[in-house]
């Protein structure tokens, strides 16, 4: 079974690091459907830290060797698998890559969560450790093994920061005037200067560097997908059988923000909303990050481009107003927590996302459907939810007090003052 | 004995971490005779990997034992020593720290060759996860001791990249103006965005977003030096007896422009130029080096400032002019050979120092008697000089060819065309 390959240029071979992942396995579906073959390389650490944090998928995912049975079952294609931890066996890597010789790599397989990456020193140390080395280890190997592969990794909007005043926030780099020693103002084009919030933010910045030099001196290509929030769970792909089902965080360090409140509604736990809910942030559906990374595989730079950034977002909230969204959708109530981490309580957020729309993006939008899809999911698999898990535990610093009810942020944010 | 101690300020306890390095060593002996408390970390990686290149410094550097007791027996100064991988024992160096409870930590332990992270993936993946792991667990160990340090750390001009046209590189934050949705253009200041000439320069981009972060999010007081290349080989403190002699490289790895250049002229070894030798540099004389760390130790920024950026150098010169000027100097013969970098043939560089001019420095600049005193440092050790490992080896890309004599850029560089 082909369930759409219409959109198939033409067969590649493709590497998914971390293709276990919440982003990484619809995507290596999406892509082994449209007829590509697909290799995945993941060495489930975010399975490991599930039972870390004693905090488990809502929904439940099966075993990686029960997936790939699955998808075989059902649509006749295969799908291989490596266990490899890309930051620490770079050999595997490089045998893998000649091995498949890919075409394209696709890169999910780092540490993701901003707060685990700030609970303590050890979390701080293992993100940088794992981000860093990863993605190093990936860039090396494709340059030692002389085979021209297009690098497609996955990026955050994170990195450029919030409120640059009055600036629409563009893709990837910045038109600047500097001032000569003559004292003439002269353009120039930089990368973004990056403005991460978390340690987790500052290591897709220290990936940025690695692209830049590596593309320069190696002439390696390389796309970075700075992705907003993603929300949704499914995807056409993984609803085709129960086996197949996606990955959903709810927890306080991994459940990312749209999802948690949809699932807190979904099961009777009020919406955590930290602070006074006035930072706006960027968001895209994972049907539609599936789809843009199929986008940016179609549309590789050549090798006498730079780095091609795109910013892979449909649309920018404001966490309080998705908060009462969600609210009266499912008639639940607010709860105004501290805010666990340092951060602006309020801003703005005006992104660019011209590149993706110019290649033919069709951009998912928040939608009564797709959010009740979200609910009943939650719904479904509420027997799962171990409440404890769901307030946000880690703080940025150490003097921060997680989860406290903060009745003064709750005011100015429903708007009775201070 | 206390040679000089008319510029202390204060007696302070500090950790030297890389301070049995080139810069380290001399660095100890300067604060320690200032009547500073000073403990050194080390691993002894860099004596390693003299091991590994099979090339020695051509001084000959005692162990650190011996040149501890040497220090201790002329200026009756006890300076301590731990030999742990800061990188690798996070927990060892948090220990260190919460004993001395430093009031400042000068931070030097880096693999800092740029040829050496050049030479294979191996070397590339050392030099990153070392450099970065290093940095990063020093920040994390910092905030976690909850002490109050000064973080002052080594960088190099390098991460400035060369060439932005008529412009003088500034220290560390470049002011530009961007452009809004309304159209105004705004003056916003920004890190100046690196463009790094090696993956050992990449790594000191990326520990710049580190410092950016742990002084954003912990108010982490942080001084980064960015560094010129340095010159000379003792200073007041490492001439005082034989056995406290300072390190001196000469070979393709890790040796420096001028220093191989007046060591290639006394030892009768024809001065090795590489392209055309029209790439300028900045430099810094070793006597200035532990003057400025003084300097930078003596004027910490408050918890609420931005990372203190200074360019520590003193004056640039074109490569090919240094050349022309030893090889007359020492009436030595040039040798042309091709660039192992991947670089422009011709870059021109202004630069600002006017943070170490403010605060009292007073340049040693090129002068025939330091250069005398570097020759004459090289005959006297010339027994020990391995000829084999004077060339440069380490190629940017597979594809270039070291250490080739190119009858072309000799032309050019001589003013006899092409
Ligand atoms: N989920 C989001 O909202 C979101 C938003 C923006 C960007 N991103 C980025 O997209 C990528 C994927 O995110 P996700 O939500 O799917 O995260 P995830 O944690 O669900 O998936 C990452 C996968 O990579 C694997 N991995 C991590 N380190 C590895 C290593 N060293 N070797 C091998 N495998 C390793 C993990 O086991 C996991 O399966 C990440 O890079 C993330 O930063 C995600
Ligand atoms: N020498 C120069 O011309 C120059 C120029 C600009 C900047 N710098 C910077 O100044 C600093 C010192 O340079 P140098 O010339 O003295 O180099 P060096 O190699 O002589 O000294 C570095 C010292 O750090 C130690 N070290 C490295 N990694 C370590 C680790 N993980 N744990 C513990 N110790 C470790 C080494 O053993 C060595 O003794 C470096 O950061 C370098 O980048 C040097």
């Amino acid at each position: 079974m082909n369930i759409n390959n219409k959109d198939l240029k033409s067969n590649k071979k493709i590497i998914v690091l971390g293709g276990d992942g919440f982003c990484g396995w619809p995507t290596s579906l999406h892509l082994s459907n449209l007829g590509h073959e697909v290799v995945i390389i993941d060495n489930l650490s975010r399975r490991n830290i599930d039972n870390e944090l004693e905090a488990e998928s809502l929904t439940p995912i099966q075993p990686m060797g029960t997936r790939l049975r699955a998808w075989e079952e059902i649509t006749e294609k295969k799908i291989g698998f490596y266990n490899i931890d890309i930051a620490e066996n770079y050999d595997d890597v490089l045998q893998v890559i000649q091995d498949v010789q890919p075409d394209v790599i696709v890169h999910f397989a780092e540490q993701r969560s901003a707060p685990y990456s700030m609970k303590t020193p050890k979390h701080k140390r293992y993100t940088v450790n794992n981000n860093i080395n990863a993605t190093h280890n990936v860039l090396c190997a494709i340059v030692e093994s002389g085979l021209d592969i297009h690098l497609v990794h996955l990026g955050t909007m994170g990195v450029y920061g919030y409120g640059t005043a009055g600036m629409k926030i563009p893709e990837g780099y910045l038109d600047v005037e500097v001032q000569t020693e003559a004292g003439d103002w002269v353009g120039q084009q930089i990368l973004y200067p990056t403005n991460p919030g978390s340690v987790y933010h500052m290591t897709k910045s220290q990936d940025q560097l690695l692209f830049q030099y590596y593309n320069k001196n190696d002439n390696v290509r390389i796309t970075d997908l700075h992705q907003g929030i993603v929300w949704g769970t499914n995807t056409r792909e993984t609803k085709l059988d129960e086996r197949l089902i996606n990955r959903f965080d709810y927890d306080g360090d991994y459940g990312t923000v749209l999802n948690r409140f949809l699932m807190q509604a979904a099961v009777g736990h009020p919406i955590t909303v930290h602070g006074t809910g006035g930072q706006t942030r960027a968001f895209i559906h994972i049907q539609d990050t599936v789809r843009c990374v199929q986008l940016a595989i179609e549309n590789p730079p050549t090798r006498e481009e730079k780095v091609m950034i795109f910013n892979q977002m449909t649309e920018t909230h404001r966490v309080n107003n998705l908060a009462k969204r969600v609210s009266e959708l499912a008639d639940a109530e607010i709860a105004y927590v501290s805010n666990p981490r340092k951060e602006a309580a309020e801003n703005d957020l005006h992104v660019k996302n011209d590149l993706f729309l110019s290649k033919g993006l069709e951009p998912i939008t928040l939608d009564e459907g797709l959010l009740q899809e979200v609910t009943n999911i939650a719904k479904k698999y509420v027997d799962r939810v171990d409440y404890s898990k769901i307030p946000a535990k880690s703080t940025w610093t150490k003097e921060q007090k997680p989860g406290t009810i903060d009745q003064t942020t709750k005011n100015i944010a429903t708007g009775k003052g201070v």
